[in-house]
């Protein structure tokens, strides 16, 4: 059997599976979960040899020290995985909601109700516990998933999938087989030819670098749903407590600096540039933030004293998301101007106003065309679990299918069910 | 310039139009579309004559005389885009709904807001009415439309498009020129072009045959919403109503074969299949309609005497959409074997059970994995109108974006609006 076929058969018993798995109860996928979570506990020595084997084989690939304890599945990281299944387990279904419903003047009853998508192909880097993670986000929302992570960490996602499904198969008896499938090749060639499996799988999600997201939407024939990057902006408005914008700047950018909701650029309303950047270049320089200033922004905080590491921006600079303790810092024509920086080189991930006007506060809202757009909060409160999802799969920047942070309710599609008493159209 | 750099132009044309778009009042849009209503009967002569170019050009091509028909707008056709113009004004508008609302406990007030998807190209062949009905929706729905219509309509479009434009623009000062744009040139390389500036434009809907859907998907960066075919079945059930049976299968499949929701294949549970089959074979053969059966429908439908044409089944002719008064027949085993045939060569369209079992109709509801299911319902409803969309742009049979009836709800995406207090993240 050649790749493509063995793709085309993998990805054929992960549909039908779906189909299986949507016939199961939620208390059923509930059971399904915990028994997970005790095998997953219970196991936990047959996982780490078999992790131990991937980390012999980065070590010799020569991966770096990072990347190395991204690889490793400790005790604690164990219990992590199980007690991340226990959560999901407690997670409302999210399919069988009721969308909308509607009566027909003909008597005919609508109702357009949540369903699994199908069948979910998730493909990653390095952490072996996001096969857990994903496998049990797809399995709560009652879709098959076919995982398809790095090839150093092939030995742990292999074991993971088959202590989660032989534990469901003793938990549920109608459990599938094939409801959790690693991709059982770490041949580069298994990618594209399960992107091109439209007719088997659903949906796509790459999470990892900017550089494998492309490379999936590039070469996929199935929908992906992804962000490649979070350039996110904080503006400070001419109204803004002053304050409350150094904090919300600092928070955007410092808190958490190498992730996607952090900020990478400030915009400053000229109106207030003057008295705000100086607060704000000293808070800069006691987090240890070195600026990309725009000659406006440069001049204002050239006057301060000592410590604030500063160079020019490039025009490069707007589009860049650092990833780390650097910010670049321009000065806008007030809210109109922020809005037409952020459209234009924003990524449209999340991005934030400080201000105390509900007027130009509600005008950015409704233009800035970003997934997550905040008045008066940091721009760090994109998550899931800080939306109140209870878990997350990953963040669209796009806006087809879901948009912004994907728990649960994003793993489903919907289906009109029409119920009639015998009418036909006249 | 070239081709590359022109179509790039217009799609970032397009994308700041989205920009100025968004930010017009539900009251502002309706004036436009009752000022493009009034436009466009008042300049019917002006419409008409370049049609007649079009046609004059249609008839040197050797378009057929259906092909002709539907490119030629008659008074009555004019009057019916006026009419739909009017229709869309009085639509509800879609944006600005709330989907989802939540106040967290650190007091941020998230609410999950309804708003234009951007820029939506649509490709489609000959009608040039769709130019104003698609262009309508996509100007309610705060979009920016691509049009690219068949080379044989593209003086019709082009000056359908510039009334819209203008009589909105009189009518609202700060309607943006590039809102509607007809794809200025006929050229074949566009198409491949647009469908790769996943930067400007958002949306894809490829609207025609099947041919021209593939090849748009298949060449598409863009997300693509599209319905390849309609294979629709209609399940009678060992616990059906005979008569009722008969009546949505003949309704199904006769009452306007030509369109995608129509049926084309009748599965008939063995358990009845005795009783229904001699009847419902009656009634086909009053209405003309062919059928392929399988060799136990053969069998039962060969006592019939006279008037019932039909042959062998094939295994194509089970995922076949046959457009015309052809049928094909099947015996299942139950609920389940129709389930199980739906699900392997369904088009996830529509699909319908007749039965008076609930138990039976909620597994097949639940379990078809189709657009639309229905219980004692012909299949014909699934329709933007009979849903109570109001209008239609389209039907999708795919399980990301929209799903079935696309109507103006189905135009729009959502972004996250998050109100704050001056929250930092911890």
């Amino acid at each position: 059997m050649n790749l493509t076929e063995q793709m085309t058969q993998l990805a054929q018993r992960a549909k039908s599976a779906a189909r299986d798995l949507n016939r199961l109860s939620t208390e059923e996928k509930n059971r399904c979960l915990s028994a997970m979570a005790d095998a997953i506990e219970m196991q936990a020595e047959l996982i780490q040899s078999e992790n131990e084997k991937d980390l012999a084989t980065g070590e010799k690939m020569g991966l770096s020290k990072a990347m190395l304890d991204r690889l490793e599945l400790t005790d604690a990281r164990i219990a992590g995985m199980a007690q991340g299944l226990r959560e999901v387990a407690e997670l409302n279904d999210p399919t069988g909601r009721v969308l909308d419903e509607r009566e027909r003047p003909n008597g005919l009853q609508l109702q357009k109700v949540t369903v699994p998508i199908g069948v979910i192909l998730i493909i990653y880097e390095s952490r072996p516990n996001v096969t857990a993670d994903a496998a049990s986000l797809c399995l709560k929302s009652g879709n098959a998933v076919i995982l398809r992570g790095g090839k150093e960490a092939i030995h742990s996602n292999q074991v993971i999938a088959k202590i989660m499904v032989e534990s469901a198969q003793a938990a549920v008896e109608n459990f599938p087989d094939d409801a959790i499938t690693v991709v059982p090749t770490t041949d580069r060639e298994a990618v594209p030819i399960l992107l091109s499996l439209t007719e088997y799988i659903d949906l796509c999600m790459p999470r990892g670098g900017e550089g494998l997201i492309r490379a999936v939407a590039e070469a996929s024939r199935i929908p992906v749903i992804k962000h490649y990057k979070g350039v996110c902006h904080v503006y400070v408005d001419g109204d803004a407590d002053a304050q409350m914008g150094v904090d919300i700047a600092v928070n955007s950018k410092c808190h958490r600096p190498g992730v996607c909701n952090a900020a990478e650029t400030l915009l400053v309303d000229r109106a207030i540039a003057g008295d705000y950047l100086p607060q704000a270049g000293k808070a800069f320089a006691e987090n240890d933030v070195e600026l990309r200033v725009d000659a406006e922004s440069k001049e204002i905080l050239s006057q301060l004293n000592g410590g604030l590491r500063m160079e020019d921006a490039t025009d490069e600079d707007w589009g860049e998301e650092y990833l780390d303790l650097v910010l670049s810092v321009g000065v806008v024509d007030g809210v109109n101007g922020a809005i037409e920086h952020i459209n234009e080189h924003g990524s449209g991930h999340s991005d934030a106003i400080v201000t105390n006007s509900e007027d130009k506060a509600r005008r950015f809202l409704a233009e800035v065309d970003t997934s997550a757009a905040y008045w008066n909060a940091s721009t760090r409160f994109t998550d899931g679990g800080q939306f109140g999802m209870g878990a997350e799969i990953g963040i669209s920047t796009d806006k087809i299918g879901a948009r912004g942070p994907m728990g649960l309710d994003e793993l489903t599609t919907y289906k009109w069910q029409i119920v009639g008493t015998g009418q036909i159209r006249e």
